[in-house]
């Protein structure tokens, strides 16, 4: 079986999502900066309208390699460090761009002493006979920048060592916010006399890679990223990292902050692109079964609903496309069904945004790391609801699949929620729009479409996959508690609610940001085990 | 209808679990300091067998009130500021001992300008004429020592204000480690110039008044209490604190710390107390009807089976005398549930202890306050389960309520799992037991067996209800998810689980801590609402 991903794909798969082995990005601090105040020497800085507010972007592509000479300027070596999901394709992707545009840069792996993965960093071409592979620590001290691309939990325990071996003048590069969410929460913060900028692939490393190996052929092609400029001290940041953008084959790039960008990412994947969709399931499911439906059947509407129908249509034709499509019955239906999930469904999105903004989220991922030899992470998909899931996909009638309408306005209520947790605390669209609905419809749920909620949740990140076990029992039960009986003992529907959902501005911004996506499909299927997502 | 609490309730019923209008008490910190090292020039201190580890205590009684002058050397006015659980209760205690004893001290009651205690104030003899009530800061400012008895919200928004009003030598008093917690949480703690002490009674505060008034005929009666010298400039801060709980007529105090009490106590309201048994019945609740028996029956066998007969056999058998009372095929049954729960109740168990220690839950509790009105706490018992717990509330057979063992595994083993938990954490049996076990059987499950979750959980206080409503899910989804598809699935029992359950040394400490109870029984009913619960 296979399926492929719609277009957003390309924009939406986060590497901080998808990462099995190594664990990913991002947690802690205190609240988002405005952005969109950049500006560039290189690269030009478009406007872009976004719902009526203008954010501004730079476009990438290969006819841009002749910049990087001047972007890069004064860097000679480039320390990649770490071989996770992302490591592999941004240095392979900035060596072979690198060399096209004819820069005299090395770009070297460095990794721990004895790590399996010199192997695989040799298959692609680095070596220490080359000079290009080597300990971690030896390969920072060479490096003019040096791009941390371990896990999470490396970055945590080795950011002293790393910072102290760096050399005088050296530039830290991230592609997520998380070390500098992890400092904030323990109080402290990155020495001041380095440049710290990040360029965040909006996609998983191989499809980073992929993509921009298609981008030779297809223009436009490749991952979109955001970027942050943390610290200057040389006056060439922003440069550098839009540099680093285009080398990496992003079609185009969007500025947010360090904090911006982990605080939507981990409130994100503790909201509905995991933790709240798995607990809207749980809850539709035994919701479905005590109005009378088989368990079968249960699933089909809760959970069939969503991933087989309700994200195809918000993926292709936008979120109020779900609602607008219902006829008169079914939209009082999901009139009652949002209008009493919102409220309740926001009280857990605010309460995620505040752990997270306030540090306590990355502590407990620190905390959850230090107990997992005692207390391995856990199956999440022996139970009833995923047992009779699975049967439910075996004879699957793909065409025929349900679009429920108190299931859409469950679901799209709590989307609605996330978006306006994240536009009150001051995000961009782009990020919004991205941490919010593309990478949900697009990305993850098509997983649990393909294998159930394990299959989309035992993918991601460690810090992705323990918050959204720690979330979803949250979600299923304040929908059960507040929302649901809500609408059982007859609560009228709240007019302004519906009213802030049809004339909510998000729907422009979902299509601007529809229309600055690649043209070219990404398919992932075929996994025999959920450690082998393949991209094709 | 009216039901009578065994005789823990009076070392049970904890300050901080039973008050509705003020939000209670404690938080966040390190680790807890090992005690028992206090000694006395006033006071006899004894040394009890607590499952083979000796603890020091101290026994109270009115026969001690001629030494109270000497306890309270120094001391000319205290100011015991709030009107809360608490307040009431040690104020009337305080004054009426101390008049007794014949010791020139003024015990004024201090509050919030225009705040409508004061008339509630006046009523039990506290005046502006006779200069006992006063604005706070003013009775804060004429105090020797300030019982900061006011929610803990209060005493996280005010406590600068109040630290700066106190004048110089004062000794503060406190009644829980929150503001320690909370102090710590944001980096901050106590003026190093003065004496901080805490007196702790394990009961709310109106038993605390109505036992010291049995106590006047009943010799022993009266509530227990922990006891905490956090900082001894003085000297003497050991012998105010004993003088303290006998003059609120504690029939015995053992010692604690600050940490050491509010980690128990905030960690014991998310356990077993209150989080863990909603979420285990929830979670058993479903599994019955899965199999097969119907909503009614299926209530009975999980909440009914643990509030109207488990806890009955702990409160006066200890915790093994469940087990022991099964015939041999419920013993296997009890078995497979308990080796199967143990573990993953332990995860989540361990989790809430970290999040306590570290100051993360007391920062969440702090954070729900700001969001309250927008967020108000919601109805957890309109849901399916609870409203068929009412129907079966209605037509129950008190005398005929089945002891389910798979029910009394679950139960029994994330009890045990909350002790473990505790004691490997370095905290005294006296408070394990207590923070575990009394106050869950004696205290709040007869609550639950009245009238349903919400009558236990919603008469606590702010830090407890909304730490309930956090993590009972977790418990809901960890035991369905891992215990009871293990369980399904056929894993065999775990020997060395159920050995350490039989041959626990708590059981001893159990026995122990039931021997130290007074000989009152205290009954709680003909509550009508929620805020009405009766002491008689």
């Amino acid at each position: 079986m296979k399926f492929t991903l719609a277009l957003g794909a390309i924009l939406a798969t986060t590497a901080a999502a998808f990462a099995p082995a190594t664990v990913a990005p991002r947690a802690v601090a205190v609240s988002t900066t405005a952005v969109n105040s950049f500006s560039s020497d290189i690269f030009e800085v478009r406007s872009v309208d976004m719902a009526g507010t203008t954010e501004q972007i730079v476009k990438g592509g290969r006819d841009l390699f002749p910049k990087l000479p001047k972007a890069f300027e004064g860097i000679k070596e480039i320390g990649v460090i770490g071989w996770g999901s992302q490591a592999p394709a941004q240095a392979q992707n900035l060596r072979d761009s690198l060399d096209e545009a004819g820069c005299d840069i090395k770009v070297r792996i460095g990794l721990r002493e004895g790590s399996s993965s010199f192997e695989e960093a040799r298959e692609v071409g680095f070596s220490e006979d080359a000079d290009t592979l080597g300990e971690m620590y030896d390969i920072i001290g060479k490096s003019d920048l040096v791009m941390l691309l371990i896990s999470d939990a490396a970055q945590a325990a080795l950011y002293k060592e790393v910072f102290a071996a760096m050399k005088p003048g050296a530039t830290l590069g991230l592609s997520h916010g998380f070390l500098l969410g992890y400092l904030e929460s323990i109080g402290e913060g990155f020495p001041e006399d380095m440049d710290v900028i990040a360029v965040c692939p909006k996609g998983m490393g191989p499809s980073v890679r992929r993509l921009y190996e298609q981008g030779k052929e297809v223009n436009g092609a490749g991952i979109n990223a955001s970027f942050a400029v943390h610290q200057d001290k040389s006056g060439k940041a922003t440069d550098l990292a839009l540099g680093w953008g285009v080398a990496l084959g992003s079609p185009f790039m969007f500025e947010t902050t360090l904090t911006s960008e982990y605080c939507s990412d981990i409130y994100g994947e503790r909201g509905i692109l995991l933790g709240a969709v798995h607990g809207i399931v749980e809850s539709l499911y035994r919701r479905y079964q005590r109005q009378g439906m088989s368990p079968e059947q249960a699933f089909i509407e809760s959970c069939e609903s969503i991933t087989g129908n309700i994200v195809k249509i918000i993926s292709t034709k936008g979120i109020k496309a779900v609602y607008d499509g219902l006829n008169d019955d079914d939209k009082k239906i999901f009139e009652e069904a949002y209008s009493a999930s919102y409220m309740p469904a926001k009280e857990i999105l605010q309460e995620i945004y505040d752990e997270v903004s306030s540090g306590n989220e990355i502590r407990t991922v620190i905390m959850h790391g230090k107990r997992i030899d005692k207390f391995p992470v856990g199956k999440i998909d022996g139970t009833d609801t995923w047992q009779v899931g699975e049967k439910v996909r075996e004879s699957r009638d793909e065409e025929n699949i349900p679009l429920n309408p108190f299931t859409a306005g469950v679901y799209v209520a709590t989307m609605m929620a996330q978006i306006d947790v994240l536009l009150e605390a001051g995000h961009p669209y782009s990020e919004v729009v991205n941490e919010s609905v593309i990478e949900a419809v697009d990305s993850l749920c098509p997983y649990m479409h393909y294998r159930g909620v394990a299959f989309m949740v035992d993918n991601c990140s460690f810090t992705a996959k323990t918050g959204s076990r720690k979330w979803a029992p949250r979600f299923d039960y304040i929908l059960d508690q507040l929302a649901y009986t809500a609408v059982d003992n007859g609560k009228p529907v709240d007019e302004d609610i519906i009213s802030a959902f049809q004339n909510h501005r998000v729907h422009a911004a979902v299509t601007a940001c529809c229309e600055l996506r690649p043209s070219v499909d990404i398919s992932v299927g075929s996994a025999s085990s959920t450690k082998e997502i393949v991209i094709e």
